[in-house]
């Protein structure tokens, strides 16, 4: 339901990004009911509200949240920090209890993208101290609903180094290295293991007729165009939108820092899930599909993010400056 | 190489689009040599300049062609009959000779969308009378450089009635009805037949556990989010942008006319090619890549146009009282 | 619902067999009813009876048949003319006064099998003749019931020239060069086309990693073993039957001839369907499967035939002396 | 390189068996070189030779081995308990003094199974007892060449119970539920995630039109014959291979005792690897394929044995009362 993928320009710079895939509306609809959701700004040196305790931010953020919350799906921080989180129905989370038990830091999953990113620097750091949070089994309150979703994480830094987060039955964290791309389920080792089948894969035109063993040969459709890659998945489930991101974005041009967002964007038109495939059995009306993709120039501090329900891109660069949260809409319509 | 779209709003009015997938640079790029690719329009009741004999346009036109010349890659005309040319491995051409003892009318490729656009008002127009055409076998002579194109096209009306036209090998057109998508080789039957294939393919998830006859469960990764489309092909051949562009098109929610354009852009987002997948065996730094995204919203003669090299889009809408040959550059960058 | 396939040893014999895929029953069955099907021999220079005007042979014929009559599913002639019938939902019979008008011989689908094998010496004879024939619009009664299978034809001889035979919506027969393998639906021109799509198929494993435009490296899984081959369909519809049974037989080691018959058999394990994966909706007890495999040692004039139902292989070898149509039991148990 | 696969009547009995997948010549061949395999049966309650120490039999066993040694490719004991080794590239293997150490008992992978069969009745005695072995890393010598096969293994016992073991990289064992079918590489809990991909799999034809969200209509091929099963990958890879014994294996008819090898084996057809399609780059002459099939009749302790080289079948049946090891030659020919 999200898909999130890092590429790298011929000089070194870094553009990340993600799609957020899900049957809950996030910007106005005609149903009544959205998650407002919003380019959110935290303060760097400033007392960040939680539903747990809250914490003091060392690091200016932006990204995409919920309106009039410090909830980040998505973000950079003045380091260029970035990450996300995803829908993973394998994620855990644990008691109260057996947090203070284990003698860990509760952390609220919802609040998890904003903690990282207003008190980390770098990948490095993160999977130094990882391992004193859990993930507390508590729903976050948002307009009147609980919201207790279970996810994932991913982060990813100006050097390249990249790490997903994931959480076991007890809640507590595990840690793999990020190959460049995340989805959602099964867990992150199975998609690592997954790609491996397609490693006959190859970005180069089949032109020439082939001949088999026997002698029968074989001519190209339409000149071989495209048939390298013949066989890569085109679905929209987690696994097919991991393979395709993943050879896709590692088959790119090499290209230069000036049309980073425009290659990130030309990955992510493959795994934006239009409106109406992924229909609710019971309910036929909802159907999950792409709200939005955010795509970061990592070395400009600047997301861009454009809707599933029109086709204006808004931009924003992450001002270090501010003392307060705030809020800046996202354009629908061109 | 290419992809075109036909899909209808709730209330009835139809938007169609094409992507223009290429090995030869359309818009200004570092490797020097491109095809200027503007945004032209015809106007009505005007001798038109042919490499032929040229001839007298009865209707407006707008659409993607080359600069400083009449001819049309794809456009839609005052009574709202839309169309294009793609690639097709397989097209015939005949020689002058061989058209005049069939006492038919030659008409080079290149400058076919332009003519019908400019000449009919319908598809059942076309219909009636595509058989006194014949392709032929000549260059269209363009900026120093003799093009020769094989290629077949689609038109659609108002109506939503469409047509895919496609020569023999000896140059004489052969017609089919249009079911919604166009893409390259092979002929077009082949395509209407391959996509029965996926019969089976679901927009509904597949949230249930499933037990196998033996009593054996299975259950759904991710909550079976996108499992009714498992399956469906994902690279950029022909055979399988057609499936893909079919099954997308055909499973859209219902949408409102303003969200048209919107709805359209989604269905072409998967039929988009990045740059690097299709690379040539002895030239590799050409690749064949989508160049430009044009879509039509056909009730409001209005073009988008979305190029491969940056999100930028640009709109147009036809003037049916310009009294000259003219051209729009198309926005690059945002 | 079948699927037939020749290979060749490297000293230059043909094999050639079938499988019969059916939703009835043809060997005894605990449902009752069953087409008896048995190993059924021609002589050659006798009237052989039919349900229409009957005919004299030529040429002796063994194939396999139903019981008490002159009906052969496929078989081998003196000649070594094979050829066999499979259902092709795209027939198309003429009725008598049809076929009288275009001065026509009308057959009998479920006797054109046994008419050509005991008539014709080559498939270069069947090619000059074919027109001459048309399929009549009228069942075949066999054992209280009216038979009407829509089918198609194939043929192959001693040389390796091979046709396929369909006919058209009027009853008259079009004609296709046969590629070493036919299964059914569509007509076999979607075939010949459709197996190009996987022209990138390889019968090498593929050892060594890979790494991609970004440096990113793929390792294979279980040492690359088999992954020449990944995304070879393998489901039992026709055209993955098609694209299964081309590539494993034209990508088999060069073998001899003494092993021919076992080569052979090692294609069609994999289109031998077993039971109950294609049932019917409605009725969950009938399940189209594999009745029975006949494979042909061609330059033997010798059948290996075994059933769906047991391990058992019954062999059985052309004679030319018989006189009279004759029948011979399949075994089923070991 | 191998498939195992379980199936179970429907007056209970199971039937259980795998197929042989090496590029190392297990019967005489051409090339000279070969590991003879043959029909070994251990007897109960002697002392069983081993590279090792040798160990005491408690009961006996009979399966495929290597002539002349008392190593068990796969086998069944006297109390029904069946078992094979399998390539597992991820196998891992511990020094002698690691394994003192850590006071457990070295075993050698080529004995392994041959020493479960003739001392364990039942998967839950091995269950309680797997962790007190590691694999050692000692090559296994034999006809004057050391082997060293990187292996995993299963268990089945005549309760259907069933396990799979594999070694860590430290050459300890770790345990999983058997699912009814074992090939290869990757790790077992990547098939098991993996086949939850296929859960729209169905073994119900698509008989009926297909109307798509705009009205547009798809019709079957062929009926929808087989349609229910489209996407089940063909090839011959340890993933795809695993996805088709799974889906084929529990989508059978119910069927009798009586008929169980038949449709044990028409499950094998599928995964019986033809010669020719997975060559070594180096060395072409080099095809890894099915060297033979063995079935077992579990609750009659009978095996059945097919060759990659013949369609002969030979079948054994576990003695109890012999004394000593020994073998019985495996047919090729009809």
């Amino acid at each position: 339901m999200c898909t999130s993928v890092k590429i790298q320009s011929k000089t070194g710079e870094f553009f990340w990004g993600r799609t957020m895939d899900l049957d809950i509306p996030m910007f106005p609809d005609d149903s009544g009911f959205y998650l407002p959701s919003v380019i959110t700004s935290l303060p760097s040196n400033t007392r960040i509200d939680s539903q747990l305790e809250g914490w003091d931010s060392k690091y200016a953020v932006i990204g995409v949240g919920m309106k009039d919350s410090t909830v980040l799906f998505d973000g950079i921080n003045e380091h260029g920090l970035t990450g996300d989180l995803q829908v993973l129905k394998e994620c855990g989370w644990a008691s109260k209890e057996s947090i203070a038990e284990k003698k860990k830091t509760p952390m609220l999953a919802e609040e998890f993208v904003s903690y990282v990113l207003s008190t980390f620097k770098s990948v490095a750091e993160i999977r130094e101290q990882f391992d004193e949070f859990m993930l507390l089994d508590q729903p976050y309150a948002y307009g009147g609903t609980d919201f207790h979703f279970p996810v994932h994480f991913s982060f990813v830094d100006e050097t390249g180094d990249g790490i997903v987060l994931e959480t076991l039955e007890d809640g507590s964290f595990t840690i793999f290295d990020h190959i460049s791309v995340m989805t959602n389920s099964p867990r992150y080792d199975y998609h690592t293991t997954n790609i491996r089948n397609y490693i006959g894969l190859n970005n180069v035109n089949v032109t020439a007729s082939k001949t088999l063993s026997t002698g029968a040969v074989i001519d190209p459709i339409e000149g071989g165009t495209g048939y390298g890659m013949f066989g890569l998945p085109g679905d929209y489930t987690s696994p097919s939108r991991f393979v395709r991101a993943f050879f896709l974005s590692n088959n790119l041009n090499a290209f230069s820092k000036e049309h980073g967002i425009n290659e990130l964007y030309s990955v992510f038109r493959t795994v934006f899930i239009p409106k109406g495939l992924e229909r609710n059995e019971k309910n036929p009306n909802v159907s999950d599909y792409t709200r939005y993709w955010s795509g970061y120039d990592m070395s400009e501090r600047t997301v861009f993010v454009q809707t599933g329900k029109g086709l204006a891109i808004t931009t924003a660069k992450l001002d270090d400056t501010i003392e307060n949260v705030s809020y800046e809409e996202i354009k629908i319509s061109l």
